[in-house]
């Protein structure tokens, strides 16, 4: 268990200039070096042309170089001063042009005058630069050289998948995103925070079993879906899609679609007693793989905490989402809170009281031997968690319901259970 | 469908004067002109003495003149300047008599001197006057004659019906009355836009059959339930009473007594778009048709949008409520909201996701080529109905949910229908 | 039925002097008193040593006297001046001691210095003295003569059981803790209260049968219930635990477990129209014997209406507790609360209307024959009463649901069941 952010700090920063993308030799590398910290992450490639439910895995992206010369032959833009410079998926080209043809080609932000956009293309074929708008507007009218040494061919979709078995069969699904280039928040804290995630999970007894995975977003998940998602749906007890966990502004929780799931219990509950001036947002501001794993059909119980969710903060997108803007406090505090999660999760049964009416806890030296004015207070945790023992909520529910945080109840429900005062009916409630 | 309220106002005008009843020629006068209307409107009648549920058919109730001389023989009180000065269903009477007898059976408002309140005795014969409270404190002691030329004999209960066939057997339900003399809001304003909105559903496709019945209140709601209410029970799916949709001072809505019929969740959808600063009422509050529509055993889906509701405007039923406080604009706003109701029913459908996840909708020209920062945002409401077309919310029940006006989504859903991306379960979703 | 509370509290007044515990003679002869007033009044004995589910009845505890003399041998704690000067099943002693051992068994409330404490030790054997604070502190060394002639020794647990049958085997509970020494709003208000109640009540026609007990606290009603709680739990349909009933100064209402229960409705309704203001507690504030009634795998519907909730007000458990504190309108008014609970119960049915639509009433008499614009008003408690009776909501919830109190509607109730309007269905309806 970490106690502070630095190695997933290093590992995001060791990260960052690789030119990921949805396919291609970027993804590889990233993949390369987290399975040095994760020796049980196996690398899976899916042919290109490969259907996946309504999609189909797309060809494989390389790039080697990108540039272009202004009139005067200076290299105004450059790939490998920035990854951001080309346009995601851009096709090859060599070619001298004028700046008005150019200009076509080129994205830049005018709101945002100093920070170069990240821009994609995957699903139809053209080139791009971007650049910062105050660049752009000093260029000069001549011909520019422009040239983009990039390679679109079959190929394959790459991806990471860490299954860390538990004494049940029963899976919790950890899902987080290695398309992006060179971005901080959204997105190199999630593989980063997942991944030290994973150490820690590898390490402790599990009830459940872990599903992790380390994907192009969309196609990815889609992909894998298309894969898994029957076996999924029968086991998925909860899952968390792992995204924009690097910052260190505020805490955010986007639910479920159901938005009742233990994964949302989990994370309403942990914010709400480590950070209770979380933002709550709702189902209709998704954005990310949650689209694909709460879609009609599929509908795992999949919720999603984050400290600055994306589009929601200036930097998203952007050259100016870099290794500044993230910090190691930023992903420890990600980190713990799903952390927290996962004990709650691990932690959660459904306790049944097994005599009636109040045990006296005072023969078996739980309760306080002399009454006074004070000491009804005392036991009132123990008392609270006995009162709601009927056998029709979990340890999570009583927790929520008396308002007291899980990782205290967790200690006397261990201790009730060792005098056998409470027995364990399942392992969590069916929720609708 | 009209475009303004102009052919309502005038139609309203015609049949302003005529003196109507529960019962009687002016109820035949008043149906006849609406037959002009609507071609397909059949006149029915229901003889007196019938047993209607815990009721029985009145006589029927016909005045030709009435009217008071004072001492000095000039004509103070003259049913044909105003057909509220007579309480209706008064017995004949003809005679003389001092202003001190007069005076039982006068009937004004203290509170509001300058009105002709609105008066009837329809189960206890009586007779009786209604004038200004201005002109009755100026009646001087003396010999007044007294005279009302009406008739109470058995005849019948008159109503008028028009059902246009669908494609189903399903029923959609109008109902509004045609039992008040010379008012305009609370009640000419009724049988107007009704008619006008038999007008433009006679002339388009329709998904559902439309019972429309234009009754006297109260009496003729429960002779027509004591004929169809079984096969109204199980045919109608929503139905509106239209009442008070004559002014133009705001909007009103009361709920059926269950308050989650599909027609309060489409009278709710369309005002929250449309008038969002509608006035809510409760079933508390009911005073209308919807007290046998919605009675236990009964319970139809019935839910009602207003202009300014019954009882709560200072004019209500009395002479102020005429031609001056109903306008083109206020009826026209009635009709659209009512349209716009009736609308989202037909268009209702229970939406199923083809495809599991997300499908491509950049293969289908559905979605921008080119991810940039906006672009998220462009195809939101597609994606969010897709999002939700899980087979258990109906097409309604998703523009709610995401906050779209449904008549945004029609469009979205035909073409997503049209590329095979959604099927359709049924036609709209059981409320419990 | 009483029209004050002065008998109420001339009954608290003569039990206020006796030493009372969870057993012994104290215990015996309040009960005595309250069977001069109660001649249904059953005494039951239960032998120490009784295994009660997860707890055995206690040796009984008898005092005679208890004093403590000071170096100069007067007597400075006196028994017979306060029983509250002696802990609760103190053993005995007869021994001389220096002032710092005496200290180790005394007992006194710094931030209340003029209070005497109420302590007790059931569970393990200790003696104690408890004095003011003021008291304590102008102790003098020196050699203090300390005896308490007490005994421990097996003998029974006592408590009181009143059966008043009804027309049905259905029950309404009342429990009520008769285990205080001389404290008087908790707890002599709670047996006072009780004992009026049941006077009440055995004087009136009973649709149900009433189970009232007098008992010690958590130990009576867990040795209670592990004598009756199979039948209790068929038979139940509704119960209070009467504690705190004596002071003026608020009202307050504690829930059941389930909160949903039709003794909470009655709680809630009766309170709601005669003491909105009243506080609102919730189960996790429980503390008297709604711990055992309500535990799992007993649930029993009690709820609490109290006065100053036990723990909330300043004198409570403290010599300041007494007979100043509660008042005669205390008392009465919590009196007439449970009273109204009792007769909503009683009162209440699941009324189904007999005929579809509206009812005509005029000519049954029970309508205004002149409709006027004030006439829609005058019957509008009939009108919501018959517009509810749907066959799925007893009278209490039609009450709550249209706003009026339980007790304007049962007159309507039963006229309109004269007339055949309404049906009876059933006595209640059944919660979840």
């Amino acid at each position: 268990m970490l106690t502070s952010g630095s190695e997933m700090y290093q590992l995001a920063h060791r990260l960052f200039p690789i030119c990921r993308s949805v396919t291609g030799d970027g993804v590889r590398a990233t993949l390369q070096i987290l399975g040095e910290e994760l020796p049980t992450l196996q690398v899976r490639e899916v042919a290109s042309g490969t259907p996946c439910f309504d999609w189909t895995v797309p060809r494989e992206w390389n790039i080697r170089d990108a540039y272009v010369l202004d009139p005067t032959g200076i290299k105004i833009i450059d790939f490998r001063a920035s990854n951001l410079h080309v346009v995601g998926y851009s096709t090859p080209i060599d070619a001298e042009m004028d700046l008005e043809e150019l200009d076509q080609h080129l994205y830049s932000l005018p709101e945002q005058p100093d920070a170069i956009p990240y821009i994609t293309s995957y699903y139809k074929e053209r080139w791009g630069f971007c650049l910062s708008h105050e660049q752009r507007n000093a260029l000069k009218p001549g011909k520019y050289r422009v040239r983009i040494d990039s390679e679109l061919k079959d190929g394959a979709l790459t991806f990471g998948e860490c299954i860390l078995p538990g004494d049940s069969e029963e899976e919790i699904f950890l899902s987080t995103y290695i398309c992006h280039p060179s971005l901080a928040n959204n997105e190199l804290s999630g593989p980063c925070v997942t991944t030290y995630l994973a150490k820690w999970l590898a390490e402790m007894p599990r009830r459940y079993t872990y599903r992790i995975i380390f994907i192009p977003e969309t196609i990815g998940s889609i992909t894998y879906l298309s894969m898994h998602a029957e076996t999924m749906k029968q086991r998925v007890k909860a899952g968390f899609n792992v995204t924009c966990v690097g910052d260190n502004r505020t805490f955010s929780y986007l639910p479920s679609r159901a938005g009742n799931s233990l994964a949302d219990s989990a994370a309403l509950h942990v914010l709400g007693h480590v950070y209770p001036d979380f933002k709550r947002y709702s189902y209709l501001d998704r954005g990310s793989d949650e689209r694909q794993y709460c879609s009609p059909g599929i509908d795992l119980p999949v919720a999603t905490i984050m400290r600055s969710k994306y589009g929601e903060y200036p930097e998203y997108h952007t050259s100016l989402d870099n290794m500044e803007l993230i910090s190691p406090e930023g992903l420890f505090g990600a980190y713990e809170a799903l952390m927290r999660c996962l004990q709650c999760i691990e932690a959660d049964f459904v306790p049944r009281a097994t005599v009636p009416c109040e045990p006296q806890l005072g023969k078996r030296g739980l309760y306080p031997t002399l009454s006074t004015k004070e000491s009804g207070m005392t036991v009132r945790g123990m008392m609270n968690l006995l009162a709601y023992a009927d056998g029709t909520r979990s340890l999570l529910e009583i927790a929520e319901l008396i308002n007291q945080p899980m990782w205290d109840l967790m200690p006397i429900a261990d201790r009730l259970r060792q005098e056998g005062l409470i027995q364990r009916l399942s392992g969590h409630t069916k929720k609708a």
